[in-house]
């Protein structure tokens, strides 16, 4: 096991109602000038905003809004609320959505605090403070209610880029799953997708040795492979708060504690979702198997044990490697199940854009990820697999 | 699933050598005149102490020592710690230790900022405020390093009660496996079995569907089940790790989001081991089967999944009660396979001194537990089944 900190210092009120509960916490820590960040007109019409405005006024906390904020998030509203925030004098940001929403609110909180252009910490900027962020969290999928970790995409280039810091935290996160009931299917499954492979970037590791890491990651899984259907089909209360709470640990880094981790599929999927503008967690169930596939090679047993413990399967101590590309497979299924595609065509994105896909992600010379350090050759391979 | 908090804000230092980041750590998070917490001599003999104390020095960082905290701690030290930190204007606790020193740490630092007597706090009174307690783990069990909990016994009556409240979380925790590795056999055993049965606590409940909580647990118990007999035969260094950072996730609460707990069987535990002193878990050994056979008619499901997901046993469709009586005795097995007493002779426990338990327990009319609320009878029996 690697030597690792571990810091995940937000507050959760998780369950029905605790919307009602914001004003209240945004004071126990500190918050006198809000502003509210959110998405399209769903937080509007549900009267989820309403409620939480609501809550603010009780506690005569003063607040401001600023909505818009698109999936895959742009630089466009960061600057403006960056703006919005030194000419206000903002001291905390609420915001009321899912991982864009958060995203977007966690780089206005490192702007908002900093002379330069916010984009300097999307491109290896070290990060040293931002603004207080807290979330009500209304989609299960990104895990950002809980990660240190924001992801925008900025409009000259199309270029969708990551930023990471213990202080992009949320200080405080709201998660009622009653929220989520209302979201179509598609993107309950595409959150999903996406909680998984948040988990499977960090299970499938060089590091050996790291059984806490491989239990608390397989039961998150299994517990999202169970839960999912019942939330799927009749919204069940239960399976709703299950994969919420499961959105949060899978990436809030307790399943990754020790060991290297690897996020290439993420990295190939960010370059989709930048082009085609598709969503996240659509992009990451074509570009995980193909991911699996490619590198399964490199350390079979890993995957084998992934295939038994996850999804079931009989091990094969003949053949291993029939084991592991079992699991693979049952993945795929899983993915099709909720609805979700798992190749090229079914997601609109096109074989011939290959090299361009490649070249955008400007891996030059470079290699990306850990468990099989891959060159731009690998890439356009993996791409290849998932047309 | 329930409506729930989860604050565990504690920012943990994992890995060799960590210790020595103790200085920098306690400037961190604000501490100017410390005082340094411990038990025997142990952490003087491995030169622990000073290598602590080295790094305190290094950032200028004042401190003042109070050793000799005891397995089940105890009030008299308690006192004289306070006395000391209001005398001395202590700003920050470090406990250097295990969890009989974290909890005495916790106890000092909530008197320490009171003005009435300390042990209010373990009867019930409510905990406002605490000074800040950092620990550096020197055995992996207690799970205190991250926990909200502190335990001791008062030396008038011999009482052993617990405190719990979120300021009771360490703002840091250093935690080095290979501390560990000098520790006798049954110390680990014992931690083992301690932090086995805080997940199971949380395991048997009634609250229904919290799979995520249930995967959590189970990830736990298997992780834990699995490295138990490396760290002990041969002192791994991965083996310990995992046990290590185990414990911290079995009791800061990871494992029981959602749902109610239970407890009883701690709770019968501790007035074990404040009549005879032994240790905590091999008290926890003898009392858990003695529970869980008692209590498993309740819902003979749950402990069929504990037999089947936790321990392999196969699921018994016609007869499920077999399966659940299976996964108990696979538990004693393994208890029995690390050297812990399962039953009341091995502990030195008599019989004939069941009703004094059962009175200084003192539940009178009340009952003990939640997942089957325990009159003084069902104890009674409990702790004759244990004999």
């Amino acid at each position: 096991m690697n030597n690792f900190n571990f810091f995940s210092p937000t507050y959760f009120a998780f369950g029905k109602e605790r919307e009602n509960e914001a004003g209240k916490l945004v004071k126990r820590f500190g918050g006198t000038r809000v502003l509210i960040h959110y998405g399209g007109g769903s937080v509007i019409k549900s009267g989820l905003l309403d409620r939480v405005k609501a809550s603010l006024s009780v506690e005569n906390i003063t607040f401001t809004e600023l909505g818009g904020v698109v999936p895959n998030p742009r630089s466009g509203l960061v600057y403006k609320g960056i703006e919005r925030c030194k000419n206000e004098k903002i001291d905390f940001i609420l915001a009321v959505g899912g991982g864009s929403v958060i995203d977007s609110a966690k780089a206005i909180a490192m702007g908002a605090l900093y002379e330069g252009d916010f984009w300097d910490f999307y491109q290896g900027r070290q990060i040293e403070k931002a603004l207080p962020v807290a979330t009500i969290l209304t989609i299960s999928a990104a895990g950002s209610e809980g990660s240190m970790g924001s992801v925008i995409t900025h409009e000259n280039g199309m270029l969708k880029r990551a930023a990471n810091n213990e202080v992009l935290r949320p200080v405080f996160s709201i998660m009622n799953p009653e929220l989520t009931a209302s979201l179509p299917d598609y993107q309950i499954a595409c959150g999903i997708t996406d909680m998984m492979a948040h988990v499977m970037e960090r299970y499938f590791t060089n590091t050996k040795n790291v059984e806490i890491s491989d239990r608390l990651s397989e039961g998150i899984l299994l517990a999202i492979i169970n839960e999912a259907p019942k939330a799927l089909t009749i919204r069940d209360y239960d399976a709703l708060a299950n994969i919420m709470w499961a959105g949060m640990v899978a990436h809030n880094d307790t399943s990754g504690i020790g060991r290297q981790d690897d996020w290439s599929s993420h990295q190939m999927e960010h370059e989709l979702s930048a082009l085609y503008d598709v969503a996240h967690g659509a992009g990451l169930a074509v570009m995980f198997p193909a991911w699996m596939k490619y590198v399964m090679h490199h350390d079979v047993m890993r995957f084998a044990q992934f295939a038994v413990r996850v999804w079931g399967c009989e091990m094969d101590f003949q053949n291993p490697e029939k084991t592991a590309l079992q699991g693979i497979q049952r993945y795929e299924q899983f993915m099709t199940s909720i609805g979700m595609p798992i190749r090229f065509s079914q997601l609109g994105a096109k074989a011939e854009d290959i090299p361009t896909l490649v070249k955008t992600m400007g891996l030059g010379k470079n290699t990306l990820g850990s468990f099989v350090k891959l060159t731009e050759e690998d890439v356009r391979k993996i791409y290849e697999l998932a047309v």
